[in-house]
């Protein structure tokens, strides 16, 4: 008896899961407290601002619920398989710790940002785009150790030989690395070329190289990622013909074998002899 | 009879229209017309100040009777269907209002240099270009989401953690999204950065992920977009080839059905077992 | 017995044209040239500066030299064909007018700095490259035309609008133009727009939509020009395999044609009916 | 007796080379002693500091003791013809020279920091990444030709025209090449500009033409590269599939003989005439 009250009332979960309102009005509250938290940036009368926060809670609490329903219409284990599950049910947890609002403001509201972060798990396409980034992390890996060493080697050798010169750029080789970081981006890099060439004039050669270097490895990577996508391409569609392409073999494979047959009966011995290819 | 002369008219407004020398003048116009509201920014002596303005009614009443003679031509319902036309006689019909040229001045001139794009409709190049523009718009439209989002999240934070360090550029959501576009060109950004990194040192981890986060969406959305291409570039040979590829099948089908019924005539019943496939 | 020594003088000249070592020595002189030009940019003693003065002067009767055996071995109406031929031609010919050089000093140095450019008519790798811009220019002329317009549309807007709040950057159109190219390739755009949105809260809406605008034409080329490039690489496999492609479906035919034969003598009429596709 | 202790002995240096836990140990050694050089960038105690000088040692005892046992394993002659043995061993024993500290620190730690690249050699898709980049550097070569002859032009002229106007920008050809550089990553080019514009006001068609023809060189490369890899993704294809493709027709062609000798014996000569093609 017990279970089936159990089966029943997680039938009314799933269909209340399921039902195109009940996603529309989730979304439409994550957007609504998405708005809410940037709103707050902006000087609010006070009655607004008051009522802004009591609707913060009522957010929270809808939150709260509305996991939970999809929660009980998974049941507990296929509900923790899906990562996704695990990603959305720690914003919602993440958002419910009691913080002393005056002590730790800050951590308070920025743990209610990663809300926002929720539209990305109601919306498909944009959780195919967060797989896609996913997929992609481990075929640039190899590029990113590339850039690293590139990077450490020139910002320690940076360190060691413009240290003197601007402690501020070049104080250690973490401050250094993030000077090289804004060379690679032309961020005023003269400015720094510039003063470090009054000491060493021909220090332009450590920029012109870091810069050439870098820009190599990144047109390295982008033409990898075109072969690498070209190849895919290539591969689907080879998958696709195979399905037809075996048939035109399987064909001639028998009609050589058909014909055989009927030479065996038609062609006399003498003339036989000349289908050997020459 | 009135129907008579009414289609009479019609044939020669289309005739009108249709000639080349008709659509060339019309373009010449338009460039004067340009030429025209860009000549007005330099300093002028004023009686060529005065014959623009007296050319440039000319050439409003011109623009009124030439989509005049198209719209007789094309007839009512035809002319409202194609949205370039409506496009043309927006433009055409805004900078007819008259306009108290000493209080908006600035809107009169506006609306005049919106004639500029009547270019676009009369050389098809532009026209095709433009209307690739606005097929790409949805293709790129989830990208434009996921893009906003992250602006929105570190816009957010952004104005939680920095406001206090510098209202102007983390004043409020709005403005830190801005500073943030800022930064995605790379303009300026370090100076954005060393800034906050007085009061927070590890503040320079939100800019690095923040530029990172945009050049792996920026980077996708190409790949994206390369694949698409190559995908419908694809999809359009297997089109053109399907006319034929079948025929090479389906002879060998009919081929090996030939075959089959000269074998059943010519070959003795004992040989024919060993045609069937291991 | 005049044309005859006219021949004979045209077969030496044209075995010193295809001389390897005449053409070598040839591009030995012009990087000796460049490098000429080159150093005096720097404080020499006065004895090199004058050698280098009159070794230019010996370059330049040597270039005279050259392009007359050039001229001569290739014959008077053959030289002129080939565009490289008179780009040459004027490249030397105008580094031979005498200029005053106290009063026109920059003229003439500048028109000796064109010398440089005969290194790439003797590099056949570069004349390719050269040729190859070339033939790109009217592929993206459309696309340049189309970037002209908004760049004259937002420009001539940004003067309306700007011309008040900063003349040396919004003057007139063409200056404002000049304003928008500097605002294309990022540089301290922002300082331009923090200027305006003193006066005008939402002119940021001018600078993002042109950004914008710009990003989205300059991608559409470069997908447009990737297309080029795939259906031109796919248009050449299609013409090579076209060789041999026309063979598969003639053999078929002729077996088709031959089975017909065949069927005719050894099917009886009762099995033919058969044949006919489901 | 002698040649077999040999043997013996290189056998069992094969064995430790191709161990994996000593190359994991290496590899941890190398990246203990890049750290190490990164480490002396921070202020640390003495204590610290003097321990790591001497871990330094060891780690520097350590990687001639390890390419002690791969050039003992691989044997005089195969050692050296591997280019990347041959960086590893100059790289181990640049490090070893001893420099009086005091005096030539600088180049000492620097010599160094070269142990980083090691770190390129243990993992093989560094190494692959780096093989690749080398091979791609004469595809590259005379676009880069190309580019230098540009700025040569370019900063001769510069260098006429400007050099009285700002001498530390466009003071001599070399100096000029390295502003026009800056111009090319678009860094305060335009503070470059306007200061020139104030002498010269027509100088900005100096800075787009130079802007433009970089711009244009750099897309003919880019899509150059593009097809370069796919003629060769290509190639592979059509070598891939010629293994198969000429077997339907030469399957074809036996077909169509063995049918002509069929033929032969079944079809009445009146009928064999209407085989040939029309």
């Amino acid at each position: 008896m017990f279970t089936e009250t159990t089966i029943r009332w997680r039938d009314n979960m799933r269909r209340l899961r399921d039902n195109k309102l009940f996603e529309l009005f989730t979304v439409a509250v994550i957007i609504f407290s998405s708005i809410n938290i940037g709103a707050k940036s902006y000087p609010l009368p006070p009655w607004i601002d008051l009522s802004l926060n009591v609707l913060d809670w009522v957010v929270t609490i809808y939150f709260v619920v509305e996991i939970t329903v999809r929660y009980l219409a998974e049941g507990n284990k296929t509900f923790w398989r899906r990562g996704w599950n695990i990603f959305d049910f720690f914003i919602v947890v993440v958002s419910l710790i009691p913080i002393n609002e005056s002590e730790y403001a800050l951590l308070a509201r920025l743990l209610r940002l990663f809300r926002v972060m929720r539209l990305v798990f109601f919306v498909p396409q944009l959780r195919m785009m967060v797989e896609a980034l996913l997929i992609a992390i481990p075929r640039i890996g190899y590029v990113a150790l590339m850039m690293f060493i590139i990077f450490y080697i020139y910002g320690a050798a940076g360190n060691l030989f413009f240290a003197d010169i601007n402690n501020v750029l070049w104080g250690n080789v973490g401050i250094a690395m993030l000077t090289l970081f804004r060379i690679a981006t032309f961020e005023d890099w003269t400015d720094v070329m510039y003063e470090t060439m009054e000491v060493y004039p021909f220090s332009w050669i450590y920029y012109l190289t870091f810069i050439f270097l870098n820009a190599f490895v990144f047109l390295n990577m982008m033409i990898g990622v075109v072969i690498n996508v070209m190849q895919e391409a290539h591969d689907r569609m080879e998958k696709e013909e195979h399905i037809n392409e075996p048939t035109i073999e399987q064909q001639l494979a028998e009609i050589n074998h058909r014909l055989k047959n009927i030479e065996a009966n038609t062609v006399p011995p003498a003339d036989k002899s000349s289908t050997s290819r020459k």
